[in-house]
């Protein structure tokens, strides 16, 4: 009876404000939300769970938490190139967390949904034993026919990522004390980007009229490629070079040059990788502007089917804890 | 890694064949589901969270923790009155979780799947050091306009409920081994009862035509009861000996009065409590006919805003823990 007395307080108290938005929300009183697609839409759902400890760290703060909870599902929507919409939020947390605690939870929450557009409109609120276990559904809408999947790249597409590429991998060495030679102000950037990822929800809905297959950089660049090629039945080209990094990671890289394994098979990144043919390549430089998103060719799909990395002297190159074929 | 890899064997052994009859799903491979919502229908979502000896218990078999899962949700959304279609499912297992564990727990949803017409379209399975922690969110579809919600009850609606009241709740203490003056046929029906309730999933669409309010019997069939009253502004007279009992739980509170206390503020019978004019009367016949389920009148909705209870003798009645001003 705790439990519910609590539940049922804590729903109404942070949660049901969340939800304001959308009136098929019945502002998290009733058995379900209802909600209406658009005309000619699909709906597109997704579910992550993140877990103290494993996920997040029990030091990290409620905002940061919510925030990285929200952003990992609203970057599985843009993958597929839609745009979010609603969220449904399971919470499993041990009894007597206090209501600081679920303040600065809804907090970042509410500061997510201002800059994504995204809605609360049901969930489920539960004790546990054990660590903080936060699972979300995702909800967006894509134009009927226009989702894209990872299987349609094509043989010859162009290979693109979006912003820079491994500076979460390097933000969590960073988080956890294991990159000294680096500026405090790199540091913190470079965390930041592990913390607060930024998924591409505006550049993922662009890209459906444009783009062949589709996936975001969770897993890692190399594993997250990997996925696009096993399911399109092709391999992939990659130039090490023209791995967009930002001046920390390149910085460094400089130093220590094993860190580009991180930075090929480190995930977190959330940034967009897909493909798509020559035509994009002007199309690429319109959404640049538009959205000021970095866009940027790094690799080429090919027939054989593995994928092959290339150094800056067109020799091949291999990850050396070859995290990929975990895949 | 060792996770990773893990959860793409696991998703891929156990969990893709469960959403192959929905294309939408791209056999669990992608970052998020495709699904079509009908012409003319809204979706309806609802999120449920069990927690390992929370909500169920560790000896429960694999297929009735599925069971127990799947079917809180299709009751929720039976309750708003939908059909249900698709459900995203996500697992927080310790590491090193059988495959033998992850076989059955399959089992149980497909054989759910089969009776209740829904398919999996994604989740996540993660790690955890605590307990299993299972989040599910389903979704149904309802003709615009004609979900039901809590809130919708009006003064001298009759007050009705589906089904058999109080078994889940004498159920959980048969299972507990603290029901010792029954039968070992009663146990049996009473605990599965508690461990495999059905959810109304065929009459609650039925319903959406005549009823104004409807809630499923989760929290206990007085608290359900009032938050339809809270929501409507309205309250309730409820009689006793209205509320169908099973064989089983009829002989308990013969023998020990005092379980009508259970019956009332016992939950998870998910069973349908719904209010409707009396012009609903007759279609309850028919209903009762068409689905060979049982539809009881037990009360009716008051202007007063509180929820009286009354025994054979027309005196009022009050529940000794009054467990459901915990609400």
């Amino acid at each position: 009876m705790t439990e519910k007395l609590g539940e049922f307080e804590i729903i109404k108290t942070y949660f049901s404000p969340l939800s304001r938005s959308e009136k098929g929300a019945f502002n998290l009183t009733d058995d379900a939300a209802v909600i209406e697609i658009p005309d000619g839409h699909s709906m597109v759902v997704t579910t992550d769970t993140l877990v103290e400890n494993v996920h997040f760290l029990s030091k990290d703060s409620p905002q940061n938490i919510a925030a990285k909870l929200l952003r990992v599902s609203l970057s599985d929507l843009a993958a597929m190139g839609s745009v979010p919409a609603f969220y449904n939020l399971s919470i499993a947390t041990k009894l007597g967390t206090t209501s600081d605690w679920f303040k600065a939870f809804a907090e970042g929450l509410l500061a997510d949904q201002i800059q994504f557009g995204v809605t609360l409109i049901g969930g489920d609120t539960v004790a546990t034993s054990g660590p903080l276990t936060l699972s979300l559904t995702a909800m967006g809408f894509v134009e009927k026919g226009k989702a894209i999947s990872r299987g349609g790249a094509k043989l010859g597409d162009d290979i693109w990522v979006s912003g820079l590429i491994g500076d979460a991998a390097l933000g969590l060495r960073a988080a956890k004390g294991k990159l000294s030679s680096i500026s405090e102000e790199n540091k913190r950037y470079l965390i930041s980007r592990y913390t607060k990822p930024i998924p591409q929800t505006l550049l993922g809905p662009k890209l459906s009229d444009y783009v062949n297959a589709a996936i975001d950089v969770s897993d890692g660049l190399i594993g997250d490629l990997d996925h696009i090629c096993e399911t399109s039945k092709l391999g992939a080209d990659i130039q090490i070079t023209d791995i967009p990094l930002s001046r920390a990671a390149s910085i460094l890289v400089t130093e220590k040059p094993d860190y580009i394994d991180l930075i090929l098979s480190g995930g977190d990144d959330f940034e967009l990788l897909f493909t798509a043919d020559k035509s994009f390549r002007a199309v690429a430089k319109s959404l640049t502007k538009m959205l000021d998103v970095n866009l940027t060719k790094i690799g080429v799909m090919v027939r054989r089917r593995s994928i092959e990395i290339f150094d800056e002297n067109g020799n091949e190159y291999f990850i050396k804890n070859n995290g990929y074929t975990h895949f």
